[in-house]
């Protein structure tokens, strides 16, 4: 068994899956002795991503039943491992905010880049350690999802020319065109059960005193997503939580709707500058849970 | 002004002085504004190299009045200045444990390396950026002053090649002898008065709901410092922490000893497996805080 788990955050995304398999290959090319595993099944978009370049989805664990262990994607105990306190924390790679306790000196390569993907790609090169085509997809594929395409706010000067070598590597002739189908793979939502569809992405975070849990889809029709709405209530009042924003995105046209449900509407129109109305709230040009979501809330609590 | 301050930690050493003075100069020549400047006066070590370095001491603040700061050689708030959660962090290059949250992705370069100036070191060579002999000289003495000339067990295989470069940039053709010299210039206590013995290199933590306190002197002569046990002792509980430790090394033979007050004799003997006689622990072995000293506490409380 390897020594050390590489893993992403709960509710895995593309970046998550990729990176966690990109730095675990990596760590192992350097003499590390490593197994990239995640917290859950590979969401629709990560498994077309998966099966485009032929790599098994990693194994699913919740805790680690190793000393030591490294986080991908993320840093905050809330989206880790239920044991994490328990174990060695020896590295970090992630593109989040920060909220990380231990206590003892570790490895960390955070930067505030589109995608851990990229971060990764950077280390690769300068370790001079070449990169596997699949792994490469993989990584293409990250950088593709976090970024919607290198056309989200939270796009750097880093992220194009990492994903344009890494579609080379793969051999994706046309990235735009495998993003795209790459990216509607994850919008296909009439499978997905109402709860489905609110845990596939959510994230809890404590932000000033209130527990908020901010989930995200995908779409190319916010509409048709909202004649589930009744549904889609039902099923985040159902989880209990004090605050809920479930966040649709269209990500052909880059705007969203949200949806809420909590105790502090004043507050949450405040922060986003719009009224809700029925529970929904407006957000046009807002398609970054991380860079426009969770700043302004942030900032109002 | 420049717009962003990069500063250590307070009762800055020379890791921390030296960091600064490097990651400024760095972040500058990458395109940024940036000032370094430190919270204290340099200590008689510190103060040793950059009169042999022909440096003029950072300026000294408490609190940033800038928006934007780097951190260097810590990372928790009860180490940095007044105002830190009013300002965004924008980066920490670092080598401690980690106690940090903030709410913007930033960039972190953390590693369990001898000094920061190591990371730096590495940092230069990666960016393809010459090192100005002065700087290189501090960043040398920073190593030397962290892994005191190689031989604390914080050393780490990065830490020489950095050191020999960095030495030869500077034209030191004789680090160790030059280190010697650096290391007793920090030793001769007899021109301190007992509080500023204690307050020198201390540091605050938090471990298992208790405050620590924990300073740090190096020395030639143990039984010497000794000499002065009670008025040191009086000035500790003046400081009235709830746990002090004040740990006193001799850095020819890497032994200590540490002065301890507190409510909390039998844990502490349990933690470093010593009996405590009229407040003195003997740590043979010990030189190390960050690596012998408070991962032992850690563990115990």
């Amino acid at each position: 068994m390897a020594k050390t788990l590489v893993f992403g955050h709960k509710n895995p995304d593309t970046d998550t899956i990729a990176s966690a398999i990109a730095a675990s290959y990596l760590l192992n090319q350097l003499g590390g002795d490593t197994e990239a595993v995640a917290q859950g099944t590979p969401n629709a978009e990560t498994q077309f991503a998966l099966d485009f370049f032929s790599v098994i989805a990693p194994r699913i664990t919740t805790s680690a039943d190793t000393e030591t262990v490294v986080l991908v994607d993320h840093n905050e105990a809330t989206q880790s491992i239920d044991n994490l306190s328990e174990v060695i924390v020896e590295g970090i790679y992630d593109h989040h905010k920060f909220s990380f306790t231990n206590s003892t000196p570790l490895y960390i390569n955070a930067k505030p880049w589109g995608s851990v993907a990229t971060i990764l790609y950077y280390e690769f090169k300068q370790a001079d350690i070449d990169i596997p085509s699949k792994v490469a997809g993989l990584m293409a594929s990250a950088i593709i999802s976090d970024t919607l395409l290198l056309k989200s706010p939270t796009t750097t000067a880093y992220d194009k020319p990492a994903l344009e070598d890494l579609a080379a590597i793969a051999g994706l002739d046309d990235y735009e065109k495998y993003g795209l189908s790459l990216l509607k793979a994850g919008t296909d939502l009439s499978s997905r059960t109402d709860k489905e569809l609110i845990d596939g992405d959510a994230k809890s975070f404590e932000i000033g005193g209130h527990k908020f849990r901010i989930g995200q889809v995908n779409t190319v029709d916010i509409a048709d997503v909202l004649t589930r709405q009744s549904g889609i209530e039902a099923a985040m009042v159902a989880e209990d939580y004090e605050d809920f924003l479930f966040v649709i995105t269209d990500i052909l046209n880059s705007n969203s709707k949200a949806l809420y449900l909590g105790d502090a509407t004043t507050s949450i129109e405040a922060a986003f500058g719009a009224k809700i109305s029925d529970n929904v709230i407006d957000l046009p040009g807002v398609v970054s849970r991380k860079k426009q979501i969770v700043p302004p809330l942030e900032k109002q609590f």
